[in-house]
Formats: C-alpha cells, structure tokens, sequence
C-alpha cells in the first residue's frame, strides 16, 4: 500500500510549479504525462473546457497504450453523459461525496433506491456514463471545478497492477485536477492577456499605416509610397542583422518599423501645389517641401512613446556626404534608421511611375544606389538592399 | 499536537486559490492574515522583492500586536542580513537542512565547528540576524524562493501558546511560502501584461489624435478642433449614462472616443482653397466639402476592428429632421455615435473664433443648440450638453 501513497509527494511538488506555466496545452500535457508517469497507470487523459467554442475537448491521452478514442469522441458536448453528470445540478449529488466516478461503482450507484424511484433519468445517464467509459478505457473520471463550474475532467485508465483506486486516492486526484483546472484557467487568462495586448499593437500599427497613409490623398504622385518604403525599410534592418553587419535588437526593428511609417507625416504641411507639381522645384518651393522633415518632428513630438522614431523622420533626407537637409549632417552623424530609410525612400521613387516619367527598372535602381555608396548613401543600408535585390525579394 | 497539525489542510486549501488572485497586494495580505488566523500566533509578516527597486520590501506585517518595525525598516537591502542569509550563496548552507531561520537555532550554528573555524563572516552574520530578528519581532524567517532567486521572506511571531515551530511545521511553511511567492510573481507577470496592454492602447488613441490633428495643419480655422470635439463628445455620452437617458457600454463608450477622433479625417481629400475659405461657399465647393463625411469611411474601411467607428465619420452631419448629409438620414435612422458627435461638433464650431467672425458666447450656443433639438439635434445628446453647460463642465 505504501508505493499507492509515495507519487503522492512528487505530483504534489509538481503541480506547485504549474502555476509558473503560461501554455495551456504545455501544462495539460506535463500534467498527464506526469499522472501516467508516476501512478503506473496504463493511460490517461484530460478532457479541459473550451470557452470559445462552448464544449470540452480531449486535450491529451497519453499512456502505454493510449485511450482507444472512437472518431468524433475528441469533442464532448454539454449533452455528453460525463461532462452532464458533473456539471448539471442535479446529477452532481451522485459523485459528492466519491469526489469521482468510479465504473464499478456504477451498479452500485444505479441500483440505490434514490435512482431507482425518481426516475429523473439518473439510471439511464449513469448506464450512458458507464457505456462511454468503457469505449474510452477509464476507469475513474475525477471532475475539476473552478467557481463551481466544470473547467476539466480527468481520466483514469486502469492501474498497472490491477488494483482499485481507494478513497484517499481519489481524494488526491480531485485536489490534482483542481490545481491542474486553476493552473489552466491562469494560463488562459494569460493569453488572452497577451493577445489583447497584441490585438491592440496591430491596430496601432495598421491605424499608423492609415492615417500616415491618408495623407497621400494629396499627393498624387505617392499611392502606396509609405506602405511599401516602410516594407523596405523593415527588410533591410532585417538583412542588416542577417548578413552580420548590424545586430539590432527588436526595440530597433519596431523602431524602423513606426518610423517608416510616419516618414512622410510633415508632408501634410506641404501646399497641394507644390506637392502635385509636375516637374522641377524652384529653389523656393523646394525650400518649403524640405520642411516636411522638420514639420513631421513637430507633429509627433507630443508622443514621447515615439521620441526615437523622429531621427528617421527628420534626417530621413541627410546624405552620407553632408549634402542633404535639414541639418546636413554627415556620415555616422546620421542616425542609422534614417540611413536605413533614405535608401528605402530613394529605391521606391526610383522605380516608381510617376506622370511625368516612367520608374527605373529595378536593376537600374540598384545599380544607381550601388554608385551612389557613401556619397548618398551608408554602406550597410545599401548593401542589404543590394542583398535583397539578388534574392528578388525586392 | 494535533492542533498543530489541524490549520494545514485549511492553509493548503487556501494556498490553492492564490493562483486566481493577480492583485500581489491583496495576495500578500490574504496570505498573512490567513496564518496568523490559523495558525495562531502572535503576528506573522512576509518581505517581498521588488523588481523595480531590486530591494525587499515589508509588504504586510499582521497580528494581535503588529511588528514593532522600527523606521526604515520597511525596505531591505541586498545586504540586510536577513536578505544577506537567505540570498547568498555562500550563507545559504546555513539554513539549507532548516528551510528556515528560528532564534534559538541561531546560538546552536554560531558555536558549530564550521562556523567558528571559517571565520568567514558567518558568525557575525549571525549575531545581526538574531539581532534584527529580535527587533522585528519575528522568531522564525522562512525563505520563499523561485527559479532559485529568493523572492520572499515568512516572517513568523511567537505562537500563542508558546510552544516552539517543529520541522515538520517549518517545511510546511517553506512550501505555503514557495507557493505564495509564486502566486505573488505570477501575478506579477499578470500586472506587467494588463500594464503592457494599457499603454500600447493609450499610444493607440494618442497617436490616432496627433495624425488626425495633423490635417488641422492644412485648415487654418480648426486647431485644436478634433481633440474638443472628442472630449465634448465622450462627455455627452457619460452624462447620458449619467442621467439615465442611455445605458452605453464600454464599448460604445471607446467607439464614441475613436470615431470623434477621426470624425473629420476625410477633410484630408478636401482641396485646401475649400478648406480655408473665408465665408459663404459655392453650391460647388460645399459638394465637395460634404464629401469629407464618405471620404473618411474610404480612408478608415481597412481598419476593421473600427468599423463601427465609421458611423460617427460618415453621419455625424445627418441631421435629425433629415436635412443633413450625406445620405439625409432621419431621426432614429442616425447611429447614435453620428448624433452625439453631430452636437459636440457644431457646439465647438459655434464657440470658436473664426479669422471672419468672432464665436457665440457658450450661453448663445446652448440656447441654438436647445432650439434645434429635434430639428437638427437628437434630444438626448443636446439634452446631455445642456446639462454639462449647466454643471459648469463645457
């Protein structure tokens, strides 16, 4: 009797550490797995609730053998005779106080005078339940609940040695199964957590992408310019990191990626009739569209989240040689996700239609970047581009 | 010395539901106040350590009399030799076979070969202990640790009746106080998550209100228009909750703010002659200002988790006896968000200066407002402003 009681401990001090373990089916899975393992036991399983889908599902039945489950049996239904038996109020009273359901108790269960005289179909949903545990090979189904609701039942298949599961035993399993049913509902509160927090990221993202986009309406010579500058931009910090020259961290990638974004933003502050014209600048009119720089630093300064993404919006016009605007800066004094986004910017203009001329080919515009290496452009930036241009992923 | 024994099950059964609690404060609390109701001692504590600070703080100390924490007590540093015993690696032998720190013990390992011959520190070490644990009242200190940093300290007052902490006691101790230090750091990660989630939102709607501000660049009569409209607007929605008029959800109530964020986005497609021209505009002009309304929900169609938000850009100029646009919608035909937005954004454009005409005063705007309900406004909202005009609110 003494090695029934021994995993008692080791399960205990496992389930402790559930807690700490945010993966839903991770967890189900050490849980039975553990079972299995220490119990000597031929199989078992977890059936766990699924809110989204409103029924229990067999997550896992791991063991020697395996449950032998029928095809169709992975869902069960609120209607399923187990997952009915625990849950409906007026069945729970015949597990109580067993704190389980054990198949030889069944008959035992069935032929109670309490059954047997109310015909509130106890008799006929235990035989069901008797019926579906022998198709599933568990000997014992022990419920666990969260805020007195059902959240997972776990089955027992037959011991190794032959023997009965005893009271205490079920007991233990019963506290087992709750710890396992908090643990998941924990685990699950977490993901949501999680996607919440990333459902809100995207839309900030795409809301960015729109409304920076929107601003294009104006211009009608950039249809989808922010969109496709801000892939481009992306992929080169990625290159970068792929080739060995730069090991950005994904604070920075997120940082190319706002700041792609919001490049252009300044634009809005452009007249219409400077941005549609068609044709060269005067020196005049070019003074005020190098404003968009400058202007976009403005817009967004208020988003101190952001501070970052305004190197790239400002100094997305500077060139390596000290040519370029607003503060004609040089070289490394040019901060990399400008660099990054200047050769962006330029591919995407180069190869774009515009009404007044037709778009480079793509090897043309490469090769124009290529000559243009630390004169307008840094080396890394323009290589990966190079890079992806070779691969055709550009 | 059954007695002893008895609070166990109950503490176990309790420890179980911490899991559930993401509220560290609370848990802490719930966790003392637990053992010294149970376990009948005199008072008992708990130090946690604060990530943020990287030092130990007394989160909680509870009982009949309460700690006699002296001041400055409240925070222990790495070098507290409570800390210092428990964290260190080199002390940690001290109390490995213990799983605690008890003052009579203190004495015995002081005088232990070991101790007196390393002259490592320990016995001084030692005496501090003693010392700190007599002034903070505690005769046992039980460590809490996770992925084996020290991440809690039990600190427990003498027992009502006297009598000493036994070693099974002790473990069982170490183990409620491993289980709480985990709950505690899960619910830890819990508020980092919401936390992450919380401020990716708020960067969500400020960065929606910069760029929609941003087209306030190109039309020189609205600074500052968006950001009022949108807090008239989620004021008249509150105060129609508040007066019983409505019973919006969150939901709607995030709608409103998002959609009066973006009400007049589509102004962006509007030329900028339009847009600034003083006075009266041309039959011409105004079809291709009312366009604004449809050209918002074009631009914001992709975003379709704000598809409800489109209501407020596209109708917020319906009116109620279906004169508006741009679709002449009538009364309860008008989305309710398009209503509220409707005298939000007249009220701002009544009481702002214009370069060509000075504003109303707010008394004259609320008197037009009151006088259109039903005309051009729905009661409710225009309702709603009065009240908040007459609370002194806008």
């Amino acid at each position: 009797m003494t090695t029934k009681i021994d995993y008692k401990k080791e399960l205990e001090a496992a389930s402790r550490g559930m807690i700490m373990i945010h993966d839903p089916e991770l967890l189900i899975k050490l849980i039975v797995r553990m079972i299995v393992g220490k119990v000597q036991i031929k199989h078992a399983g977890m059936i766990v609730y699924d809110a989204d889908r409103d029924c229990f599902v067999l997550n896992i039945s791991k063991g020697e053998t395996g449950f032998k489950i029928p095809a169709g049996f992975a869902r069960f239904d609120n209607n399923h005779p187990i997952i009915a038996l625990f849950n409906k109020k007026e069945y729970r009273t015949l597990v109580l106080n067993r704190n389980a359901i054990v198949t030889q108790d069944i008959n035992k269960l069935i032929w109670q005078e309490s059954v047997m005289r109310e015909g509130s179909g106890k008799k006929e949903l235990l035989y069901k339940v008797a019926d579906q545990m022998h198709m599933i090979g568990a000997v014992a189904c022990v419920p666990a609940y969260y805020s007195d609701k059902l959240q997972a039942v776990l089955l027992l298949g037959a011991r190794n040695d032959g023997d009965k599961f005893d009271q205490q035993e079920l007991d233990f399993f019963a506290a087992l199964a709750s710890d396992a049913a908090m643990a998941i509902r924990n685990a699950q509160l977490f993901i949501e957590a999680k996607r919440e927090a990333e459902k809100t990221r995207d839309l900030f993202f795409r809301t960015t992408l729109v409304l920076a986009s929107a601003i294009e309406i104006k211009d009608k010579y950039t249809h989808g310019h922010t969109e496709r500058v801000t892939n481009y931009a992306v992929m080169i910090a990625q290159r970068m990191v792929e080739n060995g020259s730069a090991n950005f961290d994904q604070k920075f990638l997120e940082n190319v990626h706002i700041s792609s974004l919001l490049h252009d933003i300044g634009k809005i502050g452009v007249p219409e009739v400077i941005l549609n014209k068609p044709g060269q600048l005067t020196h005049e009119e070019f003074e005020i569209m190098k404003r968009h720089t400058t202007n976009g630093v403005e817009i967004l300064k208020p988003l101190l989240e952001l501070k970052d993404a305004l190197d790239g919006v400002k100094s997305h016009h500077e060139r390596y040689d000290g040519g370029g605007y607003p503060e004609g800066l040089k070289g490394e004094q040019i901060p990399m996700v400008a660099a990054i986004i200047a050769v962006a910017d330029t591919y995407d203009a180069m190869i774009t239609d515009r009404p007044y001329r037709k778009g480079m080919s793509k090897e043309e515009a490469v090769a124009e970047i290529k000559s243009n290496i630390l004169k307008q452009f840094h080396y890394q930036p323009a290589q990966a581009l190079i890079e992806l241009y070779e691969l055709g992923k550009v």
